[in-house]
C-alpha cells in the first residue's frame, strides 16, 4: 500500500468572517472545519499528517493535537503563496512519501473516496493529480487545461486565460496529488516571478511537465470543494454537511419527518425505525437504537437512547445521558449524566442529574435533584419500582430504596429505605373567607397580613 | 350515479425502506399512508373499498378495520405482478360495479378530484383510463403511447419502448380506471408470457383494445403521483403534503409567518385571523378559533383552541385541552385533558392534567396537578375566579372553590371552599450568619451539618 | 437639498387577506407592513410624509401616528382608482414639494436606496420617474414602454398592449417619483374615461409627455416590489425580509448555524462572534453582545444580552431582561423585566420577573419569584454570590442579601440578610414499610390514608 502524507493548509486569516476565532475553528455540525479535514485525511488513509498554521494560531494547533495527537506541525511565517504555504512542511516532504496530498483547513466537506480517487493517478505514473470541479459560473476560477487526451496541460487563472481556456468549465478546486518522491523538487522549483510575487501551487502543472512527468485531472462536485470564507459560506457549507447527514440516516432506515429541521452531528448513529419529528437538535455523541423516537424539539448531545425509548417534545438529553429501552422522557425534562434503567419514566417539568435511576420507576412532574451545593456536584440514587412524588426534591449525596414512594412534594435530606414511604411537608390549613379578605388588601394595594 | 369499487393495493413489502413495519403504515402529516389513500377513496365517492394486503400484514388489515371499517381485505398470498395483486380482489370485481379504480397504499397524494377526472372517460364508454404524468426525466418510467386522436394505444415498458416512444413525455403513473362490467374478463385476459413470468396490469390496455374497447389517459400533476419506496421519498411525501396544507390554512385566512417551519395533521382546522409563529407543530385533532395566536415552538394534539386565545411561545396542549376564549398558556407549560373556561391563565411551567378550571382563574409558576398515583388518574377541579399560588400541588382527587386563594407552595390535599385562603408550608427562618459557614464547610468538602 | 414628500397610499380593503384587521397592519417582522413602509420613506429622507388611509381605517392611523407622529393623515373615502388616492393628498401636494414619491403600505420591501435611484431622473429634469422590474412571467402587469433612447413613452396594462409591448420584459412596480412643482396639475389631468371608471396613476406618464415633459424608469429587483394581497403572499414577503435580515446578521460576523431557520426583528442587533444555532426567534428589541452564544430553541424579545453570555437552550427571554456579561441562562427558563449581573446562572426550570440579581449568583433549578399577588407586580432583589437553592419561592416584595444561602424548597415571605441561611421546610419523615401498603391500598382503588 502506497505511503501517503497530507499536508493540510491552516493558516489562513480568514478577515472575511470578521472574527477573533481563526477561520478554520469555526465550526460545522458542531465540529471545527480543520477536523473534519483531519478526520477525512485519516479515514482516506494518510499514514503522516502535516499540519500547516498560521503564526500565532496556539488555538489551531490545539485543535490539531487534540484531533490527531501524531500530526506534525508547521508554522508559515509569512504569507507567500500557497506553494510557500506547502513548503513549510518541508521536512515533512523529506522524508519521501509515495503519495502526498494537499488539503485545505477551510475546504472541509471533500469526501474520502474523492482522496482516492484524486491519488488514482499518482499510481499510474502521473506526478501530479489536481481536484477539479464544474461551478454554474466559472468567472474567476483558475481553469484546468488539459490535451486532446485528457492530460493536464496547465492551471491558468482566468485573467491569464485565452478566449479558448476561458470556454473552460473544468475549474481548479485547489486540491491537489503529488508524487511524494518528486514533490519537494517540484516545489522548489516553483518561482514568484509574478505580479504579487507570490509562490503559487497551481505553477507545479507545468514544471512536472517541463520534466517529462504526466499531471492529470480528478473531478469532484461543486458540493465537495466549498471553500468558506465568510459566515455565509460557513452556513452554505453547514447546510450541504447536514444534507448530507441527513440523507445518510435515511439511507439507513431512519424516518425523519421532516429532514430539513433535524440537525446532525458528523458522530450521531440512528438505528432503524427511529422516528425523528421535525426540529430535533442533536450535539455530539449520540447513538438511538432501533425504533426510538425523538419528538419535536428535542435537542440530544452526548447520550444514548435504547430501543424503543420516547424522548420529548421539549426534551434535552445532555452528555452523560443513558436512557435504557422503553424509557420516558417528556416535555421541559432535562437529563445530564444519569443512567434510567429500562422502563423508566419522568415525563415532566423535571431536573435529573447526576443520578441512577432503577428500572420502572415513575418519577413525577416537577423533580428535581439537588446535586450541586455551590462548591461540588453529588449522586442521586434511586431504586427501581420507586414511585418518586411530584415536585419531589432530592438533596444529593441521598439514596432511595427499591418501591419507596415519596410524598408529593417532600424535600429529601435523607436516605429512604426501601418500601419507605417518605414525607417532608407542612399540612394545609384552610381559612375559610380569608381569600375575600385578602384579595380586599392586596386590591387596594395594601401588604397581605403575615 | 355511477357504483364505485375502489381497489387499494397494499401488498408491498417495500424493503427499501428497511424497516420493519409494512410500508403502507409509515406516516404521513402523522396519519399510515394507507389510510391516506382509503381517504381520498371515500371522499372520492367509493360505495365499496377492496384492500389488497400481503400475507402476515396483519397491522395493515388492523389500520384499514381502523380507518374503514366497511372495506373488504383480501390476501395477495403470492407475489405475481400488479394485476394478479388486483384479481386477488376477484371476489369484489365479480359484483359487477359500474366503476373500478386501482390505487395503491403507497401512493398516498392523489387529488379527490383526479379520481374523478380518471373515471370520466368510463362514463363516456372507455374500458380503460390509465393515470398519466410527465416527470423532469421519464428515464426508467413506462410511457404512454397514444394515437393521433390522443387515445391511448398502449404502456410501454422503457426497456421496451421504440425511440418514438422513448420521446413520449407522459408517464404511466399506475392507477387506473376500468369498466365495471368488464374489468373481470380483461384482468383474467392478461397473461405471464414475459421474462419475470409476472402478471402486468399494464396488459389490460391492448387487451382492451383487442376487445375493440377504448382506452383513454389522464394526467395528473407530478407531485400527486409520488410513490414512497424510501425514507427520503416518504420525506418527500411528506413535504409535498405539508405545502399542501399550509397553502390551504393561508388561503382560508390564517397567517403563517414562516410556513416552511408549521407542521400539520392533516385534519388541522384553523379558524380565520389565526396566527402561528415559526416552529409550531400540530398532532392530529386540532381546531383552532378566529383570532387565536399560536406562538412559536409550541406542540399541539387534540386541543381545541378557543377564540382569541394565546398560547406559547414553548407550549404543549396534549389530548383533550379545551381552551375557552381568551384563555392564555404561557411557557413550559403542558395541558392535558383539561378545560380550561374563559379568562383562565397559565403562563409559566405548569403541568394541568385532567382538571377542570373556572373562569378567570389565574394559575401560578410552577402548579402541578398530581394527577397520578402510580396507578390511577384523579380529577383536579378548581372554581372561577381562583388564585393558584405559585408551586401549587394540586393532590387529585380534589377540589379548589370558586374564589379560593391558595398560598405560594402549598400541597393541597383536602378540598378548598369557595373564598378560602388554603396554606400549608413551613415557616421561614433566618440563620445569621449560617450561610458564610455552610459555604466554608462546603468549599472543604464537607457535608453540610444536619 | 431636495425637499421630499412622500406619500403612502395605505387605504387597501385587502380582501384576499379574508381578514378583520385592515391588510397594512399585518405583520412582516413583528412590524405592521405600513410602517416598514413609514420607516424607509423617513429613511430615504422624506421631509414630510402623507398618508392616506380608508375611510374607518382608524386602526391604521394609529400606528401611523405611533410610528411617524409627524405624519399627515388623509381619508380616501371612495375608491376611485390610484390617482384619486394620491389626490386625497392634494393639500400636502399643494405645498410644493421638490419631489413627489408614492409608495404603498402593502408594497414594503422597497429600498431606501431604490427611493434614490428613482428620484434620480427628477433632478435631471423629468417629471415622472416609474419603478419597473422584471418578474419571471410578465403575463397581467403592465408594461413600461420605453422609446429607442430608454426613455418612458407610456405604461401599458396587458390587455389594452399591442404584441410589440406585450414582449416588453420591464413591468410596473406601481411606485412613482413625481416633479413636485407639477404634481398636482399632472395628477388633476388624469381623466375616468376607461372601463371601470376610475383615475389611474398610470396615465400620468403620458400626461407629462403631452406636456413636453420627460419621464424615466428606474429598474429595482423583483423582491423589492413584492406586493401583499394575500396570506401566501405575506408568508413569500416575510421569506424575502427575513432572508435579507439573516444576511446582514452574517455580513456583519455574526455565525447563523442554519440561517433559514432563524427568525428576526428588523431591529435585532448581534456582535460580532456571536453564534446563533438553529430555531431561534428574535421578537423586537434585542441586542447579543460580541461573543454571546443563544443556543437552539430559544425566544428573545425586548433584551439585551451581553458579551460571552449563553443563552438556551430552551430559553425564554422576555422585554426588560437584562443580561450582564457571561450571564448563562438555562432551558425551560423565562426571564421577564430583570437584571442579571455578569456571572449570574440560572440554568433549570426557573422563572425570574421584576427581579435583580447580584454578580456571580447561581438560581437553582425551580427558582420562582413570585412577582404577581393577583393585582400587582412585586420587586424581587438578590445579592451578589448568594445561592438561590433548588425550588426556591421567593415572594415578592423581598430582598435576599449578598452571599446569603437558601435551603432546597424553602418559601422565603421575609428579607434574608447578607451571609445568613434562609431556610423554610418541614422535615422528612420515613415511614418503613408504608410506600408498601400505600401501594396495596392504591393498586385496589382505595384512597391513601391520610
Amino acid at each position: 500500500m502506497r505511503q501517503l502524507l497530507v499536508i493540510v493548509l491552516a493558516a489562513g486569516e480568514g478577515t472575511r468572517m470578521l472574527s477573533a476565532l481563526p477561520k478554520v475553528l469555526h465550526r460545522l455540525a458542531g465540529r471545527p472545519m480543520v477536523s473534519h479535514v483531519l478526520d477525512t485525511a485519516l479515514a482516506a488513509g494518510a499514514a503522516h499528517l502535516a499540519v500547516v498554521v498560521g503564526p500565532g494560531h496556539e488555538a489551531v494547533a490545539a485543535e490539531v493535537r487534540r484531533v490527531a495527537p501524531e500530526a506534525e506541525l508547521f508554522v508559515q511565517s509569512e504569507r507567500r503563496g500557497t506553494a510557500h504555504a506547502v513548503l513549510a512542511a518541508r521536512e515533512a516532504l523529506a522524508r519521501g512519501y509515495d503519495d502526498v496530498v494537499v488539503m485545505y483547513g477551510d475546504t472541509p466537506l471533500v469526501r474520502i473516496e474523492t482522496i482516492g480517487e484524486l491519488r488514482g493517478p499518482l499510481a499510474g505514473g502521473a506526478a501530479v493529480s489536481v481536484l477539479g470541479f464544474r461551478p454554474d459560473d466559472p468567472t474567476g476560477y483558475g481553469r484546468l487545461v488539459t490535451d486532446g487526451d485528457g492530460a493536464l496541460v496547465a492551471i491558468r487563472e482566468h485573467k491569464e486565460a485565452s478566449p479558448e481556456e476561458l470556454a473552460v468549465g473544468l475549474c481548479n478546486a485547489g486540491l491537489m496529488a503529488l508524487d511524494g518522491r518528486a514533490a519537494l523538487d517540484i516545489l522548489q522549483s516553483v518561482g514568484d516571478a509574478n505580479a504579487k510575487k507570490e509562490f503559487y501551487l497551481t505553477d507545479v502543472v507545468e514544471i512536472a511537465r517541463a520534466l517529462g512527468r504526466a499531471a492529470a485531472v480528478c473531478e469532484a462536485a461543486v458540493e465537495e470543494v466549498v471553500g468558506v470564507n465568510s459566515r455565509a459560506q460557513l452556513a452554505e457549507a453547514e447546510a450541504i454537511l447536514q444534507a448530507r447527514l441527513r440523507r445518510h440516516a435515511m439511507d439507513n432506515g431512519a424516518t425523519l419527518v421532516a429532514p430539513e429541521t433535524v440537525f446532525f452531528s458528523a458522530d450521531t448513529k440512528l438505528g432503524r425505525d427511529v422516528v425523528i419529528e421535525p426540529n430535533v437538535f442533536f450535539g455530539p455523541g449520540v447513538s438511538v437504537e432501533e425504533g426510538a423516537t425523538i419528538r419535536a424539539f428535542s435537542h440530544v448531545e452526548g447520550a444514548h437512547v435504547g430501543a424503543g425509548a420516547i424522548v420529548g417534545p421539549f426534551a434535552r438529553l445532555r452528555p452523560g445521558a443513558e436512557l435504557g429501552e422503553g424509557v420516558h422522557v417528556g416535555n421541559f425534562v432535562e437529563i445530564k449524566a444519569s443512567d434510567l434503567a429500562p422502563g423508566v419514566k419522568v415525563n415532566h417539568l423535571s431536573y435529573v442529574g447526576d443520578s441512577s435511576v432503577g428500572a420502572n420507576t415513575n418519577i413525577g412532574a416537577g423533580t428535581i435533584t439537588c446535586n450541586y451545593d455551590g462548591f461540588r456536584k453529588h449522586r442521586t440514587t434511586i431504586g427501581a419500582n420507586a414511585f418518586i412524588g411530584t415536585n419531589s426534591l432530592l438533596v444529593a449525596p441521598v439514596t432511595v430504596g427499591d418501591g419507596a414512594y415519596l410524598g408529593t412534594g417532600s424535600v429529601i435530606t435523607e436516605d429512604v429505605p426501601a418500601d419507605a414511604l417518605a414525607i417532608g411537608r407542612a399540612r394545609q390549613v384552610n381559612k375559610p373567607g380569608l381569600a375575600k379578605r385578602l384579595r380586599e388588601r392586596l386590591s387596594a394595594g395594601l401588604a397581605p397580613k403575615k
